[in-house]
């Protein structure tokens, strides 16, 4: 049964709202009045109908489900099957020190946090200002604000070092390689995002010209399905493209 | 620099080899004899000749090269781009008890491991004991044989009750759905994967039934490029299919 | 120079009419009204206004942009990547004399018919009357009225035999092989378009039970790629599903 | 009933052969030797065996198998799923004139050609004498050398003007765009076939500077089935990538 207090995902597999339950308070959406009341005593998975009678499913919301549609987006966030992708392929594990750039909305910053809790750290630096008060309320919301700690810098003025390990996303990272062969730790991973293949081939070029090794360029595409067992087809359309990846270690 | 009690991966790209260094000692490879007093003292990223002059790599282990070249394969593992996303999907945390079952060689049971660490835990069961020995050797090798306690027992044998999630890869997974929806916790995630379309026909009619929600239904494509700037392009061949990925919640 | 007479395919990249050129006439678009006189001697690239200023291109119609843009659609049509594979798995070469059931809008029949002409002939049979006049002004529209006959009939009540080939896109096609057996020639191919993985393993049971031989199952995908050379990467969404083709023997 | 004078598709679904049939001769293969006179008589869909017990089926040759079983390689082909699609997004019918260079092994030609019977015609050009002979033997064995003339030009030597469409294969494709410009008819459809980005971010840069309209960039993947209808899943690997296409108007 929940109990006020605890934070609940309603959908209606269009939209979706996080509730911090508190007896006797209200929600407005635009389908309509909620009372937090009405929730309390309901069980995960049961509906909630608005004063108009517009239903709502009750779930427990996962860390998935408060990346996708918890936090506030204010940039193009890293979805899922990059960011899990990502944060195995760095290894990142209990007690690593990462080095992330920028941050954006945080989103990739939960899934590593996740990843290195409890005795880990992420350092991530954002030159933009405006992305950093966001990228804090996320961090907050997802629990994990003791393990990111965020610095309104460029990645060129980083002074932390010995990374284990390294994850940017900036429009021109390849003028940050040599800067980067000094931050990390020798034979540590690090990897990019980027959208053009423009932007590989001169990342690329410049990974080899600093002898970083193991250097690895992928894509990773998500195909549905319409789970409709007697009819099963995927969907119609889908994601083509998000990002290239690349990773390399420090050779 | 590397010191003896490190593990060091070395690699010749076709070869991989998990060494932990112990001055004096040999390492006799397909390609000749590596000693362990020339690894200690190089640095990660350095090359070492066996006694025949061939070259390895040595390499920090991360955890994704454990799982991919480390741990010892009985079984067809679930990959990195399949595990990361699983473990994201069922938005794994530390502190959740988390259902598998089977266990395999135990490859996807280190990244959720990893994702539940420190407060959190695995019960994996699995009913094939001479997959059991093997799973062990490979989570005490990865660093989580605490936090995976594995049971030699069919799923429809389990005692355990209120898991916060549940991830299965049996053959028949739909015989055990009536069985799952009383041992995971009402609104709890739970995934599946399966490598024939046959098999996602009977499950979902099987989830249908049972009132699950938010059924979804998928497949992750993982499409590499050569490296090479100026002259960018996919590889030639790629993984086509490992299994189709479902998920749902206990509704 | 364009001349009276001629057929033009007009585009603003979102609509795209087709127009018969005649001295003195006007056309009505929702942008605007465009004078034949106008396009008579312009060239082909060139634009065109319509009164109220929104410009059109005009292009010389290829079957492609007449497949595309220029057939009235009624019903799903086979998509160029699928019907252009389809005819050269098939063989079809002139002077074959093939069959296809159901017609839908004649899409698929265009290509067909360019392929087998001019002295092959598709034998095209369609159950539902609505659909075959749209297709016989289609296939007039691309020229090819001589070389389709069309049948008002299901594919059960076909009596012409000795197919060099056939094509089927229907509902049901497993009811069929039987008959379809007999009306093809021995070793001869044969084609399918089904939408979901449940049709193909009812198709594949009744042409395995039928000894049909070489039998394959496949997708084909077409991914675009934004064409801005400075900032080169995929279209952000794709079709991902049309349809699974399946290909056999008459063994 | 298979009759001598016809040639026979001869295959072990892993060597393919073609024979034309004469009474009294001898095959001889890597697993045992064929009488001709076995195979007379028998019905296509039959399996022949060698002296040796070894089993081939007999299968009537299909363009689609004469183009992947039974021409001569000395380069790498253009394979159908391409083939097909420029073929139609060409829009190629009879009596169209159409550009090609190079022609390589003649793979494309054949499947160009077939779509222009037999009002049009080919001009090949190709700049390496040792091509020419073989594509001329594939052509031949196919049905059109009447269709297809092969000239041993380098692209930038064509004379022949007022092409209908084309379709270039060469390793530096932007070193041509404004000769092409020259040959081909006003808004016409060209297409271009390139292995790497690095080729189409040159390419495209030249078609836009030379006012070329209604650019593409796509690639088209085939993915196969285990044709197994009760375990039904994708093959294991697949072909990643074979080209990226580019098409185009003359504007």
């Amino acid at each position: 049964m929940i109990k006020e207090g605890e934070t609940v995902h309603l959908t209606d597999n269009k939209t979706s709202f996080f509730l911090k339950l508190k007896k006797g308070e209200k929600f407005g959406t635009h389908k309509g009045t909620i009372e937090h009341n009405e929730i309390i005593q309901k069980n995960y998975g049961d509906y909630i109908k608005t004063h108009k009678g517009h239903k709502f499913q009750i779930l427990k919301p996962t860390l998935y489900d408060i990346i996708m549609f918890g936090i506030k987006r204010k940039t193009q966030i890293i979805y899922p099957k990059d960011s899990a992708y990502i944060t195995l392929k760095l290894g990142l594990r209990s007690g690593m020190k990462v080095l992330e750039s920028g941050i954006g909305s945080g989103a990739l910053s939960i899934v590593m946090a996740n990843a290195v809790y409890p005795d880990g750290k992420i350092y991530a630096y954002e030159k933009e200002e405006k992305h950093i008060e966001v990228a804090k309320q996320n961090l907050e919301f997802a629990g994990f604000s003791e393990i990111v700690e965020i610095f309104h810098k460029d990645l060129s003025e980083v002074e932390e070092e010995n990374f284990d390990a390294a994850f940017i996303d900036v429009r021109e990272p390849w003028l940050y390689i040599k800067k980067l062969k000094e931050l990390l730790k020798k034979g540590s991973p690090i990897g990019f995002l980027v959208p053009t293949v423009n932007q590989i081939i001169l990342l690329l070029e410049e990974l080899n010209k600093n002898n970083f090794i193991q250097i690895e360029t992928m894509e990773i595409l998500l195909r549905k399905y319409k789970p409709v067992p007697d009819r099963l087809r995927p969907e119609d359309r889908m994601v083509a493209h998000t990002g290239y990846l690349i990773f390399a270690k420090n050779g």
